[in-house]
């Protein structure tokens, strides 16, 4: 891929994870330096965890900070934009829809770009590592936002969310591998296409339905 | 410790743990993805901070997969278990003795490899480094679960869990440091058996149990 | 700045934030053992954070155990205080009141010393990554403590706490860089005044204020 368009498609996905723990906070009624604090940490969250998986100290959010600043500005327009005329429940429903697609391609480039994060820190020939981080890298950085909201991480609850991230990942390691110059943009469409497609029909996982609550241990010892 | 031995019960401990993952996830109403995203992380969990600790990197759950796997199929069946026949009441009774058993198990196993795994890494004459690390691989994984859950960790809560976690772990460090060869399995047992017998008679470390709740500091500044 | 003053310095916010955490833990009615755990995680859990992000392993909490022993006796002496003759009100509200400055002095010291740390490793031409590292050794560790304790983290609801933190990890920074001596005092005492006159005057940052709950998606699309 080329070295412009993937730093573009990388901002692309910054923007869109900021957006959303932006949202996020404003939700939870936090305060100005709340809404930064957490639109950083979704869009910077995945690649620290990846980076401290695989020993790249000290991670490179810090070695660039161009990828932070873009968060923090992101998050401080995401502020000024709902405080200040674009507060009307039509605005925001124009806007929750571009978070969600600007997510889903967030969350294919992440995928693709941690795995490939993966096989530059040399661990090529470990595919269960480049896949594992690579879907890590999509979905940690809302893990966090989620931990740190205080809600049960939208990736345990959110249909189809990691698989996404997951199969995309997948498939740019064993298109890499195969040498196909495509693969990046070949994986994170995937990812991007699966997410749109759950989304729009509503596509579950089974659950295991336990028809009556699971008793309590000390009821029954 | 035979490794043979060793390994056979380090996967008890990975079975029993993500069969514990699996649970509140189930217990959560999770879907399938979530539960065993839940299952590996309880098993796994503990190890990666562990390793992160001890600037092993990429942590020993992605050099060897097994262990991963191990934890995803024991999470899969776990969920097809409940879902196709298991649902019963009394079922789920037993089942639940089962995992209480198993993760007395696992805490033991991951607190003395947890130990082992820091004087392998070349502090073995830290011993406040072995103990501690030992404590964290025993009762992290549990830690990350509840917290992605949402719920109080099990550990700050549970009646003497990560008392037995560092019990084992200490005794274990000094039966090593001298020479004793069943070092593993005396302070796996230690630690079992505090667990067991902390459930069994309902032994409590005291509270502070303050009359009334403490006042909010919006009241008093 | 002076190395027994520093060192006795950093016992002090040790202690502050054992204080504060074994706070929570009595608040949320946990055990012993859970209040130490607590305590210690609070201490301590800013610098392992920054540790692992400079890529310093072991963390230096376990090359020096004496601060995870002094906070354990703090967390020990607060549970012992509140259990037996501490627990009237009128004591309480003194105790909240000096856990709340000793919360700003360690605020303030662990800014400046987790950027010193940063430079002490050799990022000192990075002033991003030593300031930010500054800025997450104050608030780590409390951050860890409401994460556990399944609240919002402080830092993000609290008014100016991050934003202290920050001006004084700022401030050390271009002040050491510029080679003034008194540089971590500067620092430390600019985070310190700015919080207390944040609590004094109720400064607050402004909020989004959206006038109604933001839709939920499952409604929109």
């Amino acid at each position: 891929m080329n070295p412009g368009l993937l730093f573009l498609t990388e901002c692309i996905g910054v923007v869109a994870f900021a957006l959303s723990g932006a949202a996020k906070a404003i939700d939870k009624d936090l305060d100005l330096f709340g809404i930064i604090v957490l639109g950083v940490t979704t869009a910077s969250g995945g690649g620290v965890v990846r980076d401290l998986l695989l020993g790249v100290t000290p991670p490179a959010m810090f070695q660039n900070p161009v990828y932070a600043e873009l968060a923090l500005f992101t998050s401080l327009s995401m502020f000024l934009l709902v405080r200040y005329g674009f507060g009307s429940p039509y605005a925001r429903r124009r806007l929750d829809r571009v978070i969600e697609l600007c997510d889903a391609v967030g969350l294919g480039i992440f995928a693709v770009t941690g795995a490939h994060a993966a096989i530059a820190a040399g661990y090529g020939d470990n595919g269960f590592l480049a896949v594992f981080v690579g879907t890590l890298t999509g979905v940690g950085g809302g893990m966090l936002r989620d931990i740190m909201a205080r809600e049960i991480p939208f990736v345990l609850t959110k249909n189809i969310y990691a698989l996404a991230a997951l199969a995309g990942a997948y498939l740019y390691y064993h298109l890499q591998a195969a040498g196909v110059s495509a693969a990046m943009t070949a994986g994170a469409t995937l990812t991007f296409v699966i997410r749109l497609l759950a989304e729009r029909f509503g596509w579950q996982l089974p659950r295991a339905h336990p028809k009556e609550p699971i008793p309590k241990k000390e009821e029954i010892l």
